[in-house]
């Protein structure tokens, strides 16, 4: 599961600072998470085959986290992209797209997929083999909603060099399953624990933008391995925070040791603040393992 | 009168190929015209103080001309904005911007003036002391129009030096209004021609994008001092550029000839080619005076 930055900043853009977006790779999947003006050239810049995005994940209607989407579901159309496009956001985002598609006469060679999402309570949105998606009701200006990405845990690993030549592939099967085989024909059992190895473990992941510092978001992202928080002002704006239904960094940092998450990345930063050593200050000082949002930048947990 | 270029791109973006935008600096009047997606990184890039920003046009509804403008409009919004924003586009540009503003809980500071252009005919669509704007009606896949610029003559100047101190202001503006003047009181006639010199010649830009080759634009731009006009292709593409109604870099620079137009820059280049000097020969073949449109770049006329 990796995790890439492609926007630190907030509202206003700043040269080095661009809205949200951001790149989650599962296994083969790879998936956007809210999608700022301009994100086709953070692709470019960053070497992304965005052709492969297939997933996409809108927090909230606030300019900075879609007004890319328009341009990007017009760019795959035309690179010729053939394979559906799942789409998952606010009630009001497919009619904005397709006013759009209407007046500029484009017919998608592709289908668009549009799922809504309640943004009143949490629900799974996604689920297949490899992982789930669950929202987080956030408490913002506008409708909004969190994700919780979970990458389920592998089977068991095979110990392949162990096995005999020719072993059944149905075996194979039964002992990732974590069963154990009896073979009739050489009297023989294999079990589950000789011939494979633990699978991976499950990973977390949680997104959270845009949020005021709500307490009620803590036991759904207890314990996950990587929490993005947004933290758009400092402690001195905590009250510009409060009107605005935004975050300091220091009240991120609070979430993540409440929820006792493993790692917390901030970001979305106020353009006010041309530099950023604060945000830093502030949010190792409540939570240690604190890391500023960078652009073009990976977690991989 | 200034013509600044923010984008040479077409619909789909490259790293150094941006959607269209293009700045005109009339006297103290800070036009855009059309407002492709990042817009504002570009403004941030080239050091344009867009907040004086007024005026904006927009040629047609294909993304890669608008996808910017709400973006912009937001970012005015946050910026504490309170001077009226006049925008001139196609039918249905107010539905997608106000159902927008609307989504997102968005109050504006500031008025949002919209007028509708008529993509059929001629029209002059705003004029003032210092300038006027024309449409011209273009051939493309959706309704589209191309802007004829009209910085007016000025007035006559005044040679101050040869003037007695004191000279009444009154008796000034009737000089630069182009008459004679008669001082009762010293009996003495200052005449117009003695204590004046030409104003600055009446300046025409024409934009012409996006289009299809087409003569029948050729009267509306006749004479102009600088023409923009698109060249998505080279000749080898002529007949996807008929297709798509596009122009290629040659049959711009035939319009250019045949309009007698004094200078031409071509742009709006398909991200197919990944270089652009044929289009340089291909253009100077039938127009010398062409050149290939570069961003950051301006034009003074």
């Amino acid at each position: 599961l990796e995790f890439k930055i492609l926007g630190t900043g907030s509202a206003t853009p700043l040269l080095d600072r661009n809205p949200s977006a951001f790149m989650l790779s599962i296994d083969n999947y790879l998936i956007l998470i809210d999608c700022g003006e301009g994100v086709q050239q953070r692709f470019l810049q960053h070497k992304i085959k965005y052709s492969r995005i297939n997933h996409i994940f809108i927090s909230h209607l606030h300019g900075d986290h879609y007004f890319g989407l328009i341009g990007l579901i017009s760019s795959f159309n035309m690179n010729k992209r053939t394979e559906p496009l799942y789409i998952f956001g606010p009630n009001g985002l497919n009619d904005i797209i397709s006013m759009q598609l209407k007046l500029s006469n484009s017919k998608l060679n592709f289908n668009l997929v549009f799922t809504i999402i309640n943004p009143e309570v949490s629900e799974t949105i996604i689920e297949n083999d490899v992982f789930k998606i669950d929202t987080i009701p956030l408490k913002h200006r506008v409708p909004c909603t969190g994700f919780l990405v979970i990458k389920k845990a592998s089977k068991r690993k095979i110990l392949s060099n162990l096995l005999p030549e020719n072993f059944p592939i149905s075996y194979i099967k039964r002992l990732v399953d974590g069963e154990n085989v009896f073979d009739e024909l050489s009297g023989k059992s294999y079990l589950n624990i000789d011939y494979t190895a633990e699978g991976n473990k499950e990973k977390r992941f949680a997104y959270c933008s845009d949020t005021i510092f709500d307490l009620s978001i803590i036991d759904k992202i207890m314990n996950v391995d990587l929490l993005y928080h947004e933290a758009t002002f400092l402690t001195e704006q905590q009250n510009r925070a409060e009107v605005t239904y935004h975050s300091t960094a220091a009240q991120a940092a609070q979430i993540a040791a409440k929820a006792n998450v493993k790692k917390l990345i901030i970001g979305h930063f106020s353009s006010r603040y041309k530099t950023l050593e604060q945000f830093y200050i502030e949010s190792t000082a409540v939570f240690v393992p604190s890391h500023l949002a960078v652009e073009g930048e990976s977690y991989i947990i």
